[in-house]
């Protein structure tokens, strides 16, 4: 069995261990026997998997997490089923902050993820440049440079402490790791979202005797 | 004698209490015989200004600023003067924000502003809407509409807080307004940079018995 966490930008793969990603229109060819469990947030990137092999199994359905908030991404619920309690911050091309409190989901954010921020100061007139994800955020900057990369992470890191108010922080995506560094005793969980599709696939499978 | 702060979308002038914006390819005229005293951060609307009359004076040179900060924008220079101590946000397209104690720059920091958080998510596929400005900021957010929103408010409020630490707090710009209900005994002061240019004249000409 494979999983897959089905994108916007890529298709992430799982099997046994090991993580990788492929693009949309470079889909490699699998194993025929092999069944592809997946989940998806972008209809297209689905079509091209659906194409590209002839055994998948779309686990969205059976991903069943108990939330009031509306329109939470299949990709988020999965992460958070993989959490009972805690608070996960998925830090990519966006940043999602989501609360779960013993199984249950007690809301989330979204806020613009490193590099949005880096593009919308681009817009602003003489403000192009890569922040300093090094500068110190203990004292007042003293350049442009410094001052633009402390109000792309100070903010970020804020919230993130709020939300988390002491409770256990899990990081995950691309930028989860750098994030972590901030935050003494945060976990970096590169798999969360497939520990959530495998809890889901054990609850409603394999805990039943049912292969797939 | 008319005071113009020239930005990079708009020139702004004020004269006699009176403030008012005009666009650079459309500055009206001006009676021939008042001097218009002006700072830039904008080198074409500089040359459009002084096409469009023929007494200006530039003000820059004169507004000196205790700092270390490197790059400060003249705009900001102007408004830090008019404040001996206290933290300076002006809300724009960008937000930046000074701090200022007994006349010294202490440093200074820039974020995205309101504007450029909300283009920064029309950036992520399917999350093309508009902030809801009056989201609950004290409950986790229970939609996708208002999670963004959240992740708009939440890091700029905590930013501007974590700066402020108490010190008397001034907003000014054009969403200064809006943040400052945010802050309890905050002020907001829509002249703060022509409040700093007028002390300069006052300090380099009046109290020397010069008429400009």
């Amino acid at each position: 069995m494979i999983l897959c966490d089905v994108g916007n930008s890529f298709l992430h793969f799982y099997q046994k261990g090991r993580v990788w990603r492929e693009e949309r229109n470079k889909i490699s060819r699998k194993d025929k026997n092999e069944l592809i469990v997946f989940i998806s947030v972008n209809e297209n990137s689905t079509q091209a998997l659906l194409r590209s092999h002839s055994r998948c199994f779309d686990l969205a359905p059976l991903c069943k997490l108990y939330a009031t908030y509306q329109g939470l991404g299949i990709d988020r619920i999965a992460a958070c089923l993989a959490v009972e309690s805690g608070v996960i911050v998925d830090a990519g091309s966006a940043i999602t902050i989501d609360i779960m409190q013993d199984k249950v989901h007690l809301g989330g954010i979204i806020m613009p993820g490193l590099g949005l921020f880096s593009h919308s100061f681009s817009k602003i007139s003489a403000l192009k440049m890569e922040p300093n994800l090094a500068v110190n955020l203990e004292s007042f900057p003293q350049n442009t440079r410094d001052a633009l990369s402390y109000g792309t992470l100070k903010p970020i890191i804020l919230t993130i402490q709020e939300i988390a108010n002491n409770k256990k922080l899990i990081f995950t995506g691309g930028d989860g790791k750098f994030f972590s560094r901030f935050f003494a005793d945060s976990i970096t969980d590169e798999i969360l979202v497939f520990k959530g599709m495998q809890k889901v696939i054990e609850q409603e499978f394999t805990s039943k005797g049912i292969k797939i």
